[in-house]
Parts: C-alpha cells; sequence; structure tokens
C-alpha cells in the first residue's frame, strides 16, 4: 500500500488533489467542528472548494438530529450549507425503509429506538412509526410489563421492523419491547453501530453502545446505515449521482470514514487530523486503513 | 462422544448416577422453578437427595437477588435451603473483589451498574460501593452531565472497579459514568454475562445486555463471575472444599450450566428439560455441548 500524502503547506500537492476530484464527502464531527465548537476558516475552506465548482455533501452517522436539526447546526455555527447537502444515518435508514424494504401497510410500522431526528426522518418519509420520544417509555420496567410484553399486550402487531440509533434514553422497558418484537420476526436495523461517541473532549457511548442491549439480547448484528456500511453509501450515490472515482471521503477516523470510502472504492480518501484518529494509526507499519492523504487540518486545503 | 444417558423413569439407571456423586450443584431457574412457579415435586426431590447424604449447591447467575433474597424465594416456594447452600454471581464477585483483588483503601470503591443484590454482597464482603441503586443516577443524562463527566467533577476519584450486572434501571447516564471510570484505568467485572432472561414463558435482556452498552463502548469483555466462567466454579470450590470428580451439575442451559460442569472437569452433567434447552439440542449429530445424562423433570430423580 503506497505512503498517503501529507498536503499540508504543499500548494502544489493540494491543487493536483483537489483537481481529481468533482465531489467532497465530509464527515463533520471532527473536521469541520468538536461539539459546539468549530474549527478556524472552516466556511472559507467550503467557499473555496464550492467555488471550484465541487459538490459537497455532508455525511454524518448521528441519528440523534434529522437533515433539518444539522442544517440549523451549520447556520448557528455560521457555516454555509443546504439541507439537500446533509445525509445522515437516520436519513439514510428512512429512505432504505420507505423505498426498498417498503412494506405493506399496516404491518409497516416501525418501533423506534432511539431520538426525534430518527422519528423526523421517518415521517419526511412517509413511514409509521411508535415508541422513539414516546414519555410513555420513559419510565421504569414494572412486574406486570414483563407479562404484558410476553403475552404481547403492550405491542403493536403492526410492527414489521425495529430501528435503533443513539438513545439518551435508552432503558430496560425500552430494550425489552424492541426484543420481543425481534423475537416475534420483526426485521432489525440501526441508523449506524459507532460504539463511542466523541463529545467535551472525551468519549461517551455510541449509537453501538446505547443499541447493544438489545444486539445481545437478539444475538444478531442489525443492517446499519452509517459509516462504513455501503448501505450509506450506495444511498448516497443514488441520491447524488456521484461518480465514485471522481469523489474523495474527508474524515478523521480511520475505521468508520476512510474504511468507508474505500470500501465505497472512491477515487481517494482525506484524513484529517482534528478529531480521533491519529497519524501514527495509520502511518504505522501493517496499518490496515490508510487515507490517500492527509493534513493537520480542513482550513490547510485553504494552501 | 458419549451419548447422554436419558434417565427418566429408569429406576436402576437413577440409582447408579446419584451413587456415583457427593455434591449436587443446581441451577435454579428453569430446574426448580420457571419466574414464580416452582415444579412438581422439588421439596421432595431435594430431600430424597439430602437423605441419601448429598450435599446441595444452589449456583444461580441471577445478580439483582442476595444470598440472603434467594433464601426468601427458597422459603415462598416451600423448598428448604439454607443461605449458606446459595452461591450467586453477586456473591461470587463481591468475594473475588474482597478476597483476591483486594485493592488498598481508599482506592477500593466499586460503581455498581445494577441492582440491590449486588449492593448487599459487597457491603456483606465489606466492599464500599456508589451507583447501583442510587436514585441520583436514575435520571435522563443532561447537556452539563457530558462536561462533568469527561472532566471528572462528576467521579469518585476513589473508584478502582466498575462491576456490571443485570440492571432493570439501566440507563444512558450511568453507561457513560461506568465508561468513563473504565477510560480512566478502573478494572471492568461483570457478575455475569447472559443475554437473556427467561421470564413470563418468554426472554428478556440479560446481565449481559443491560450491561451491553459499556461493553460495547469500552470495546472489552469484562472479566465476569456467572456459569459458566471457571472463576464462579473455583470460587464454589473453594468455598464447599468439593471433590470435583464427585460433583455433578444440574441445569436446563446446555451454553451456561452443562459446560459450567464440563469446563469445570466435573464428574457429571445432568440436563433438566423444564427449561430453556431442548433435547434435540444435545442429541443432535455434532451437538457441542452433552450431558451425561438427562430427564423429563428432576422430579424423575424420585424414580
Amino acid at each position: 500500500m503506497s505512503q498517503p500524502k501529507f498536503l499540508s503547506g504543499d500548494k502544489a500537492g493540494i491543487d493536483e488533489f483537489l483537481d481529481r476530484f468533482d465531489v467532497f464527502l465530509f464527515d463533520c464531527d471532527g473536521v469541520l467542528w468538536s461539539g459546539d465548537h468549530m474549527f478556524e476558516k472552516v466556511p472559507e475552506t467550503l467557499e473555496m472548494l464550492r467555488s471550484k465548482g465541487k459538490r459537497l455533501v455532508f455525511v454524518t452517522n448521528n441519528s440523534t438530529k434529522s437533515r433539518a436539526d444539522y442544517k440549523k447546526k451549520f447556520d448557528k455555527l455560521g457555516i454555509p450549507a443546504e439541507v439537500d447537502e446533509v445525509f445522515g444515518s437516520s436519513y439514510s435508514a428512512a429512505v432504505y425503509i420507505a423505498r426498498i424494504i417498503n412494506l405493506p401497510a399496516p404491518k409497516n410500522k416501525v418501533f423506534v429506538m432511539g431520538e426525534s431526528g430518527i422519528e423526523q426522518e421517518l415521517e419526511a418519509e412517509g413511514v409509521p412509526y411508535i415508541g422513539g420520544t414516546d414519555p410513555a417509555l420513559r419510565r421504569d420496567i414494572e412486574p406486570e410489563d414483563f407479562t404484558n410484553i410476553a403475552n404481547g399486550s403492550l405491542l403493536d402487531p403492526n410492527v414489521g421492523i425495529v430501528l435503533s440509533g443513539l438513545d439518551f434514553h435508552m432503558n430496560y422497558l425500552k430494550s425489552a419491547i424492541g426484543f420481543q418484537y425481534v423475537q416475534r420476526g420483526a426485521q432489525y436495523l440501526a441508523t449506524n453501530i459507532d460504539s463511542t461517541l466523541p463529545m467535551a473532549h472525551s468519549f461517551f457511548p455510541g449509537a453501538g453502545a446505547s443499541g447493544a442491549a438489545l444486539e445481545k439480547a437478539a444475538g444478531k448484528t442489525p443492517l446499519s446505515f452509517g459509516k462504513p456500511s455501503q448501505a450509506m453509501m450506495d444511498a448516497i450515490e443514488g441520491k447524488f449521482k456521484l461518480n465514485r472515482s471522481r469523489t474523495c471521503m474527508i474524515g478523521d477516523r480511520l475505521n468508520t470514514d476512510i474504511q468507508f470510502g474505500i470500501d465505497g472504492k472512491l477515487g481517494g480518501t482525506l484524513a484529517v487530523l482534528t478529531g480521533v484518529s491519529k497519524k501514527e494509526d495509520f502511518l504505522a507499519e501493517g496499518a490496515e486503513t490508510v487515507p490517500s492523504a492527509y493534513v493537520n487540518a480542513i482550513s490547510d486545503l485553504l494552501g
């Protein structure tokens, strides 16, 4: 495998790299911002790319936010972006459920284990759902619940799919209900299965962790839509009609972002060192996931 | 591997089988009872074994109950048993923490992710703990918690161990705190890691599921004490000074109970068909875990 090219400060190298692509898929957290802190000169960098006619797509695994929520975050930080440029794992899952699985009504309800981002995207695609942010499920399990879950009286017979995502309100009751639906044959999907969530300069349980109670009980891995799942790449390609060889994935995580680009046979990948992965991770002898190029920070693309 | 012997109705076979053992390790749920329903003639069966001079040990993975709680359950169902005959995963973990790990005070606090059974057993062994049933942690995570967990202000600097067990009150806050302790170097233990819990004639998330958020986020498996972990067998042997070749494990689950006895090189194992595993599971060609013998119900040992 060839060594990744270090582009920071290499004006000619940057120009040559950018010329190879028409589309840039951007990971957001760790590339454009960290939590609520935007990195330096992000708007200028995106503006430069747009001025060169590049198409930008913001690809995020965070299922708690809908594309509309994400647009608000961009606005708040002063980063120009359109809703249609955002591609999140909740949207990806909703599109898959509505257009690919497309269960016949009324047996097409989704039991949501996650936050409102998932609900909004299902709603936008016209998919009926229960669970999610329903306050009735944000409580402790009671002794009678075990019987009522087991005998089905607490279940909706029209649920055909369980969709799990990052859930800050995860609890035993929802896991038990989700598990019961899966035992009864519901399809088991996840927006994404990231094990951790970078927050406040540390790590917190990610969507794969908050949904792990169901995954462990069910003894099977859900079909998931976040990076590096190629279900998400296929959905992005379908929506944006991109030419993979002229597309570059930019991200901070080797095992999600960069792997996503490599598995998707994109023309290139660019690692940014403002997030999780360190350059030692891909420069090391025998590194599994190696980007085409890397920069210290995204604004280094300004040259 | 030899075929297991079917003992139900075979008086001579039963006598010969029982004669081979001095000690019987009993799984409880699925063997003696299912939930709150005791199987037929359980007291008579245990009485028969005691009258032959057999030592009985009730081995349970359920971490929500202390040995004292278990004694109450036996009393309620009318099954004669002593507290000292009960060996639970919480007790096993507490003994290991107190006597084997034995961290020097004050850095020996345990952060408990589980119910009161764990707390009671830690208390009995003189191990300080926090978390567990503390109502202050039975709440949603708030935005400021992320910062306070990440910077340590919500943490106790004396926590050296995280102990996870079945937690009907699992939530994101406790998982995030436990994960932060593990990231900071706390030892990571689990009472047991059963994926499911048989209840109300169905299956619910077990201790391995309720603790899976932490396991997934941490990316490592905890040292666990429930069957089939041999840490539990070693603890039982230490306490009861049993002769393994004259000891038999009785249980309903092949992958926990019977495997526990086989891995522990016990003289024999007896599968009981009133619980999870079916005879087809071990009679099938190429079955991985095969008991020495089996009965339809534990009372068939009465002949």
